[in-house]
């Protein structure tokens, strides 16, 4: 026998494409076009090598007591990963622990299917509506777990709580885990649910409205049996998950919360402009409440527009998927990189 | 049906305790004494926080390289992950996914029976002779794949490469792992073995000989086709495991060859300085070939001796395991810290 036969092979993730290249207009990985708050270069400054001989602390107290004192929780109620990646992927291994399909959006973040597959968890993905929306009967099969993302990705749809709040409630038997990535763009966290749900897991992450994707900072928040569960699920794979760096900035990127106040408005005041000038060049798209629009055209082939606006240095992203090949993912950027976009769109169209 | 019923629930690792005063002697998780090399500082105050909003790299190419260059390997052979124990645990997931059981040593590093009760790898503990050696027709026996640290830990004992050699060559259908984490500190990497045989993966870290702890960096070395299967793994689980920077910092740590050697001198010197003092106070140990000593002495009980240790304000690690719970492994500090506990032992012994 080979060794090979004992691999545990996987179609691994495709990321959207990281150029090296600085020269383009980067708008297909949903990062923040501003830099992190002024805190936290202060605190990079304040980084001394030398302590970089001794191990980070596992408990990560520094950045988990500065997250659950901004959301008011207790310390035992927050996680912090290595990215949501990292948070969402444990939290599949330890909750999705079932014989019974796991339930998602059919038109969702792409790495569910990956972990369910990773992990031999079954799976089975419940179609949205034809204008991207979960129709919220179809979450009570049974099921071994249930996880979406609000707003969803790559549609930018928020579903509003009584939706989010009607599948946690019926589904008390299984973990639902609500996705929020996208969250402080415009929609409504389900924390609030958090006290009244104990099968109720909200992830969240640095890497968008924060400005910190180059961190790889996530977290998790929810009742303490959750994360404790979580947490032994982490003591089991990597003590020391965080690194120094990360404890220090990303507790220095939750202390300003003023300037995340002001990134966070300045980028939904671009989507709001963006959104006219979408109108009035005739794209269609779902409301959205990511820092991303999600548009098609009913003349253009979304193929094709990916591959002009790719020639002129302009990164979005596309899927060559069933119900979804003819959209692009847009992130919201810079009002500078949108009106470059709007123009060769005007030209284009 | 409750929830918890899903649940993977998990024994998790004990790491040495970290604590958060810094009048301590701290002996205990086998970090290097000496700062990083001088070039991580100088990479450190060349970071600018404003890159931090774009993701890093996932291929990791700048430490990839760095590492490739220095071992001689070509990218293709190299693998980074956030400690060796996250390139460890994927390698579980990854490579021992048989039904017979994976092999490794009764008394090693106690992360390996957490990571196979996680991923449910059933496991045969193989006991090391009464010289805390392997005996290596031991590992003959049916088996799902092999891991063993060498020098091993928590003993120090380095196994010669023939032994190696003899247990990666009559085990070609599995993958077999070398856990070199205290490989600079006296033994001889098994990597010149990993051109010969295909099923050899050695795994390495910057927490110990690199003084990296804090950074949290591990790599894997090994040929193609076991880096790719690694890699697609890592890609299934979290596209960006190193943030900027781990990527960063530790290329410049791996640049700086000469500090490296200097240190990890220092460091093997002042080993054989307490060595001696060892002898003289009638403390036995197996030769060690790690920045640590795993001592016993005959007349002194190891938990006893352990809490005079911490009472004085000198941390080391005791494990109340069978076979070694009277020994201690004392971290080798700087030559200050060694004669502090030199002078601690002869008063109480």
């Amino acid at each position: 026998m080979a060794w090979q036969e004992n691999v545990r092979t996987v179609t691994p993730y495709t990321a959207g494409e990281q150029p090296k290249r600085r020269d383009i207009i980067k708008l297909n990985t949903n990062e923040c076009p501003y830099p992190p708050a002024p805190g936290v270069s202060k605190a990079l400054a304040e980084l001394s090598a030398d302590d970089f001989r001794l191990y980070p602390d596992p408990d990560c107290t520094a950045l988990v007591s500065c997250l659950a004192d901004y959301y008011g929780l207790p310390c035992e109620q927050v996680f912090v990963g290595v990215g949501s990646d990292d948070v969402l992927a444990l939290a599949f291994l330890t909750f999705f622990n079932s014989k019974k399909p796991i339930l998602f959006p059919d038109i969702t973040y792409s790495f569910y299917d990956v972990w369910a597959e990773l992990y031999r968890i079954p799976y089975q993905k419940i179609p949205l509506d034809g204008n991207f929306q979960m129709v919220k009967e179809d979450y009570l099969v049974k099921n071994g777990g249930i996880i979406f993302p609000n707003p969803n990705a790559p549609t930018g749809v928020f579903e509003d709580l009584d939706v989010v709040e009607f599948i946690v409630g019926k589904n008390s038997g299984s973990v639902v885990i609500v996705d929020e990535a996208y969250i402080d763009f415009g929609g409504t966290s389900a924390l609030s649910l958090a006290s009244k749900y104990d099968n109720l897991l909200i992830v969240q992450t640095f890497s968008k409205s924060r400005a910190m994707a180059g961190m790889r900072i996530g977290y998790a928040m929810g009742n303490q049996k959750l994360i404790k569960y979580l947490s032994d699920a982490k003591f089991a794979t990597n003590s020391y998950t965080m690194n120094r760096t990360a404890l220090s900035l990303g507790a220095a990127a939750v202390l300003d919360d003023d300037y995340f106040k002001k990134t966070t408005a300045k980028i939904i005041n671009t989507r709001a402009w963006f959104e006219k000038e979408l109108d009035r060049l005739g794209f269609i798209y779902p409301k959205s409440d990511g820092n991303f629009i999600f548009v098609t055209h009913p003349r253009l082939s979304g193929a094709e527009l990916f591959t002009a606006l790719s020639e002129r240095g302009i990164y979005v992203r596309h899927w060559n998927k069933p119900r979804i090949c003819e959209y692009l993912r847009i992130t919201i950027g810079t009002d500078e990189e949108m009106r470059a976009l709007t123009a060769f769109l005007d030209a284009y169209v």
